[in-house]
Parts: C-alpha cells; sequence; structure tokens
C-alpha cells in the first residue's frame, strides 16, 4: 500500500526484493536511509550500480575483480605453482582470511551437480585446465565437502593426473572447537582414517 | 580486505554500514546484486537516491510525501474532522492497514522524552494547534503505550482541550489472540478499569 508516496513506497519495494530482506527490514532500511547524509546516500547509491558495472571475472583465475587481473594473481609475491580450487569466492576470502595459504585460486562458480542439471561445460573447469603447465606443482581441490563438492573433486582429479600434476584434497575431520558428540558418523569416521602420529 | 577487488568491496562496506546488516549478509546482497540483470540493479540504485532527494514531509500532516499533501491528506473521502495524532509514519500504517480508521493524521515524528532530552519543541506539536479549527470534531491520540508516549499524550491533551476539541485516547487492555498469563499486571488493570458491559 502507497502510505509514504511513490518514492518511498518504491524504495521499500526494492529493498524487499533482495535476498534475507522481508518487508519490516525493508521498511526500516527505508527511513534508516531518507534520513542519512546525502553523501552516505549518494555513495551506496553509486556503488551498487559501480559494482555491477565493473565487477567481471580474473582473466586467469575467474575470482571477481574489475582488472584484467584479480588483486591475487597480480601479487608476484604468491607462489604462482600452488592453485587452489574453490567452488566460490567467498570459499576463497575464506581461506585468506586464514592467512596461511600463500598460493593462488581457481574459482570454479559452482559444482557438478546432476540434481540441478550443472554439467562440467557450466562452471570453470576448462578455464583450470588451460592453466596446467610446467610451472604449476599442486592443485589443491577445496570444493566443499558434500556431494557435488566431492564429485566435482574426483572429476577434476581424474581431468588433471593424466597432465602430471599433483592432485591434492583439502583433510575431511573433526571441526577444531567442535564437540565429538554432536559430529555426524562420516565426518568421524574420516577423522578417523585421516589420523595422524603425534 | 580487498579479496575482490575495489568495487565489490565498496559495496560490501556500503551494505554493511546500513542498520541490521552484518558483514556475512552484506557479502551475500553483494553477489546478489552483480548477478542481477542490469535495469533491476540501475531501479535499486536510483530509488535510493531519489526517495532520498525526493522524500519530504507533507504539509499539513507531516507524514512522509513526494508532493505537497501526503496521499491521504490529499483524499477528499476521509473525514477530515478526525486527526489521529502518531509518533511515527509507521504507526501511520499500521493503522492504515486495519482498514477501521477513515480520518487523518498527524506525525510527531517522536515523542516527548526528558531522558533523552527531546521537548516539545522539537516534534511536531506546533504544526498540530495550528490544525486546530472549527472543522476538526476530534484529536485521537494514538502515541505509544509507553512513559514517553502517555506523556507526550498528556502534553497534547493540556494544549488542545483548551481550545474546545474533542481530545481521545486509545484504550489499553489486553491484546487479541494473547494469553492472560503472559499480560503484565498494569496492562490487566487497564483491562478491567476499561471493562464495558456486553
Amino acid at each position: 500500500m502507497n502510505y509514504y508516496g511513490n518514492p518511498m513506497t518504491r524504495l521499500i519495494e526494492e529493498l524487499a526484493a533482495l535476498p534475507g530482506i522481508g518487508s519490516k527490514s525493508a521498511q526500516r532500511l527505508a527511513f534508516h536511509i531518507i534520513h542519512m547524509p546525502r553523501d552516505e546516500v549518494a555513495g551506496l547509491s553509486g556503488a551498487i550500480l559501480e559494482a555491477r558495472d565493473k565487477v567481471r571475472y580474473c582473466s586467469v583465475c575467474c575470482n571477481l575483480t574489475e582488472e584484467e587481473l584479480c588483486p591475487i594473481c597480480a601479487n608476484l609475491k604468491r607462489d604462482h605453482s600452488v592453485i587452489m580450487v574453490v567452488e566460490d569466492p567467498r570459499d576463497m576470502a575464506a581461506y585468506e582470511r586464514t592467512k596461511e595459504f600463500h598460493g593462488v585460486y581457481h574459482v570454479l562458480h559452482g559444482a557438478i551437480s546432476p540434481m540441478t542439471g550443472v554439467t562440467p561445460q557450466d562452471i570453470r573447469i576448462k578455464e583450470l585446465v588451460t592453466r596446467m603447465d610446467d610451472t604449476v606443482r599442486e592443485v589443491i581441490l577445496a570444493t566443499n565437502p558434500n556431494v557435488e563438492g566431492e564429485a566435482t573433486a574426483m572429476y577434476i582429479s581424474k581431468l588433471l593426473k593424466p597432465l602430471g600434476v599433483m592432485v591434492t584434497r583439502i583433510a575431511n575431520g573433526v571441526p577444531v572447537g567442535g564437540d565429538l558428540e554432536y559430529v555426524d558418523e562420516i565426518t568421524l569416521s574420516r577423522a578417523l582414517e585421516g589420523r595422524r602420529e603425534l
């Protein structure tokens, strides 16, 4: 209902169309926006359109970037001989936050899923294959530890091994800080299989 | 950290600065936005700036509008002799959704609160007083049923009664669909005081 005039009603509708934002949140956000300083509102409005227009995929790893190369591929201090394969840019960001990985990434933008009709051609696998040359020492498969992620890791592994590159998979096991009582059986079995001598 | 290049990082930061949106939600929204059709993104971006620039207060009731008069004040089918006084445009919208009130509104944009330094001069009380003329039959005080709302209702009542206008207050009582067991004592007492013969 148009209680507040057209511009406000339109803003509430646009915000409510975003994922995870219901009509109450949209209303609260809209009231916040009309009371923000004008330059901050212009900044928000501009950032939305700029991101949509400028963000594209890195020509090497398919991460998001506004340049030809993403900040990680353009960084000569990173170890370009080790490539970690992830499903999504957010998985890459999660590993970056650990500050433990100093190689480069490859972002698939999805995982193979016969259930939802996602085939190997629908994700960035051929871009990964074209990166394989003598400089690549290791490819670490860090797809999600679920059915689609495992199938994708298996598919990529079969594709890359004949090219003579070392292919590894991140470990399954109990999450740090977790409580064994609440960990599922498959994870417990994998943690047992993957046990290491201390 | 700038994992995704500048435009994406800036968008995530702008979104995370909004109330009720944490960094995870901001990231999810930003990924959604860069995958939306461009015309929808332009619509969202434009709606934000347009609302900030065009929304102003109705010259009669101080509701939000982009015109001189809000949709309710401009509606000649409404009963302009009955004015419901609310604290916030959202309270007005809540009463509109009941479809039971056919008069017009006055939006105070706040309530008197000595604790937080809000005085009668800080809210739209004088705009309400200037509306008092022979055509006004009743002023219904629908400020919130809390300390600030009651104080505001009391203040307005004392101001308007000498002008010869009927001033009423919305009823306190048990909320419909509630469970008496969980209703506080003051509300139960008010519901008893306000009992009506069936």
